[in-house]
């Protein structure tokens, strides 16, 4: 039975909380918010719990095997080091921390102290994405041409972070997960439109070496229509995900490009082929469930998590390389 | 009576015919193409023209006032710059030209021999362009804020032009028509996936000084599914134009961002509004007839039209910068 | 302040109960199932609650004004009679009773008591269709020509009670709010798949005398996909209201159908208007929140709510009218 | 060679004309219209053909072998039976004739003289229909629970006949063809709105004996939006036919129910299936080529169309009874 502590009971904790309860393998033994009102709201919720005001009681407690820290990003770092040092596993909320180098320490030291980092990356657990990975995976769309992403609504302005640190984690995750090539460069460009040094529309380039494989995510918070589409498309066959579908939320075309360079000319000769669209069955077991699952499966078998801290820290060097991208005219940077 | 001859009668030449054909102010005179197949058929639509296979001597004859070039761009300056050489008018396919100093030098001549030229963007004699551009023209949208397009399709590959000369062209002149802003710089990224050289998948950023305003253009001939889908957001309302709906094209939004800044104090106060939406009846002329009517028009009255040489230059200088910045690793390319 | 007893915690109670707890108006007092599984789930939820596991019990209790009779309609008429003879005001389940003389029955008795019966057509209370109902009133679609409603889906098969009592409550209390009309007759056709003697699918219209207006439901447990789509027509505008778009629920067409009659000839002169469509702004309160305060409001004001025994009974007239349509090879029956 | 006469040019002649014209079997020879300009405009389009105005000329003319009747109903028996008397095969408009007599006679002339009739059902030969046949025939859809038609659009109001035998002729054709239970009752509903006699909204029910399978139309001049959508369900699959979808027109949904008795018991156990949903592609070949195409080889090669006289016939059945129950309070007619 893996004792578990929660650091942060604010938008996402009490989901963390509730999914931890449930979860057979897993006991939720202590909560911690600074805020009085949360904490209060958590104790109601769950009266068996400790409650801290205070991280540090909580992470140097005994009676707790792992930590999650669901909190701002900017506090991920200190708290995830203080609970390895501590001897604790970490479940850390997207995106794992403000930079590169903090990652690399976390994992450094969770590698020494053979401790488990995971990073909740929660969409890598839904069905639409788990499906979408046993079809790239099985090589039903062939060779991939590119990986486009949209994600745009009115809405949910943030003060600390800009939009990128904001909706880039989810569809970086994504495509980190759904996709083998290794990335190479980014570029970035984007406005701030209030004067807060706070950039509300990005868009991001991420590029793939030789291949000519390329990655495109589009992330705003200005837009008067909220969009999650992706598109995928591939030499043999092509995929759309519409996350707001309630019911066609992948969408697989058996179409695609032919394409025949003729001997000594130089033109190609390119042809459609056009067949069937099918709309896979999706599962809808709450990914977030499956999820914390995992976690408590991989620290009992000892298993190193897809959704570790090395792919917490391919996200974050992402995010980190597009926004001094951003920041310097949309220059592209080499990860 | 505009006398008007035809250069070029393949994909596109034979609405242009069919368009002078019924405009009462112009004569449909002469029509060339190279191709002889192509020049039967214009015979047997329209037997009373004139026929020819060379195109100087289209544009050398004495029986027409004015040129219509609708041909492949590469060949658009020659052929123009022949007719302005033989003191016709000029209606010319977009792209204008292939370069800008191209543009230049057409303008240049039109101007000192008092000729016209007017640059064929169709699309801005639409009835959902036209309705835009009065709602925006009203004010109704505020100060805006971005503009965001996707003409995204699986097919039309070309072969001697990149999509971004091929599919930009459309939306570049409409957001030039659309928008007062000047831009100042741009960028693009995309990639080429059949080792041809011509670019398949594009993104180009345009960007607009010291204003937050942005501009963004994703063009692909790879996508799974058919997009033509542009967002315009202001501070007060916002826009949707989506071209492939039959009956709800144009959609306002009343929708918002309220920022306020507190005093000594760094954070913004966002706030959003959401109010009712509404779609105005779009009318459904055929563009290319009201186009041909405004040619004849201005000529008659001698007017310069708003889709004169002027603006397919700076059109073709975006598209320039835009190649330009694509094949320079997305650098950022003053205007 | 209403103290009240609520009878039944199936689907439907809990949230019946949630919102009378925190209606300031009223105080929830009493929970009753026969189940004891449920009505350990109600003492669970709300630990200050007297449990009761027979309804006569609750019933006869001096501590509460108000019943919430929340069980299956067969039980309806039974449960709100014995709550009438002991004072109560009654708040029931739509549809209010089995047949028209149990309706007739509880109205009288609570006339003549002067409690009140208030049946629980949550739908009446939502934001569309009090967008509609305030659209209507207006005047805004003129004369009205049609009602048309599809409510269909796979699953949710009843054992005890048809498609038409299942679904159709919902669309012709709708309608009986939105028009006013007088039905003068119902006609319905259907068909049992599985002989269970159960109908699965149905088709009702309902006649409104000399005026050409009519209204039509089509009811259906056996659809591949949801559809809750409503067109109601008039000579001014149209309105369409499909209730699974997120945030496009009302759409109102400025369209219309001009007709002449030319003097001395039989031919109408008919043409068409088209103008702009819009979709106003739909508030999102909780429909059953509204209705409960509501309730208690009616109560406290001693008047009579729109959702009174006499609009229950107008329903359940509709029903029984409609099955006995279905039975009897959909021959018209007079309401 | 099959020589053919067209009678009536007015909207569909000439698209029957431009067909025939381009199919390899037939030679178009002449044409009738009563309206002069009408003639006029077919001379300029086929000015080789023998134009009349009488069709009585052009019926009795030797030089063809088939007639091509495309006027209003009324006037299809008339003018199909002198063109039987005078020897030709006949193609004739839906619906075949204004009354089951008629066709009754036309039929049995036919047959005498050994002469072909083929009613254009156009639909029929559209690739999505062609496809749902193909599915349907298959099994895969399996014991077929009922057929739902909507086909609403304001406008092309008619001042001859009413809504149902202007819309229902394609949609009840279509049923015949991709339903093979026959049908045993028919009722419909409906109302005319302007004092004219010509019911403008209508909703038929077709009946089919012990079977459970019900079939369903909702004909519509008055709609504030246009759906061609029909829904056909089976206990294996179900299927979803949107016409006015451009790219997803058939769906196929691997949905059901399975039903099980519990012995003694007198419950069903009902549960339902959800698995993947297909889209397949449906060819865009133009229908009245593949029609004219299949009437000409018909005659040659002395075969039954499955398009003939007897099918014309069952429609216009249907047809008539609806109207029947329509004046007749919805009564059942037995067909």
């Amino acid at each position: 039975m893996l004792k578990v502590g929660i650091i942060g009971y604010g938008y996402w904790g009490p989901n963390i909380a509730r999914n931890f309860n449930k979860c057979k393998g897993a006991e939720l033994v202590s909560i911690c918010d600074l805020d009085e009102k949360r904490l209060n709201l958590a104790k109601s919720n769950f009266p068996f719990i400790k409650a801290y005001s205070n991280p540090e009681h909580l992470i140097k407690s005994d009676d707790i095997d792992a930590v999650a820290v669901v909190t701002p990003v900017f506090s991920h770092f200190d708290l995830a080091k203080r609970a390895l040092e501590n001897d604790k596993h970490v479940f850390v909320e997207k995106p794992f921390t403000s930079n590169v180098s903090q990652a690399e320490e976390l994992i450094e030291m969770a590698e020494r102290k053979k401790l488990m980092i995971m990073v909740d990356h929660t969409f890598l657990f839904t069905g639409a994405v788990r499906k979408m990975r046993e079809i790239i995976e099985s090589g039903e769309l062939g060779l991939l041409f590119f990986y486009d992403s949209v994600r745009v609504n009115l809405g949910l302005f943030q003060h600390d972070i800009n939009v990128i640190w904001d909706l880039a984690p989810h569809d970086l995750s994504i495509m980190d997960y759904l996709v083998d090539y290794k990335p190479s460069a980014i570029s970035a460009n984007g406005t701030d439109h209030f004067g807060s040094g706070v950039e509300d529309v990005a868009y991001i380039a991420v590029h793939f070496g030789d291949n000519g494989f390329i990655a495109h995510f589009h992330c705003n918070w200005l837009s008067p229509v909220k969009i999650r589409k992706t598109l995928i498309s591939g030499d043999k066959k092509m995929l759309v995900w519409d996350d707001l579908s309630s019911d066609e939320k992948v969408k697989i075309y058996d179409k695609g490009v032919n394409v025949k360079t003729r001997e000594g000319i130089h033109d190609l000769l390119v042809s459609y082929r056009s067949g069937d669209m099918y709309v896979p069955r999706v599962d809808n077991i709450e990914a977030l469930e499956l999820e914390l699952n995992y976690f408590v499966d991989c620290i009992e078998k000892k298993q190193k998590p897809f959704n570790d801290g090395m792919a917490g820290l391919r996200i974050v060097r992402m995010l980190e390389s597009a926004d001094k991208s951003l920041k310097n005219d949309g220059y592209k940077i080499k990860l």
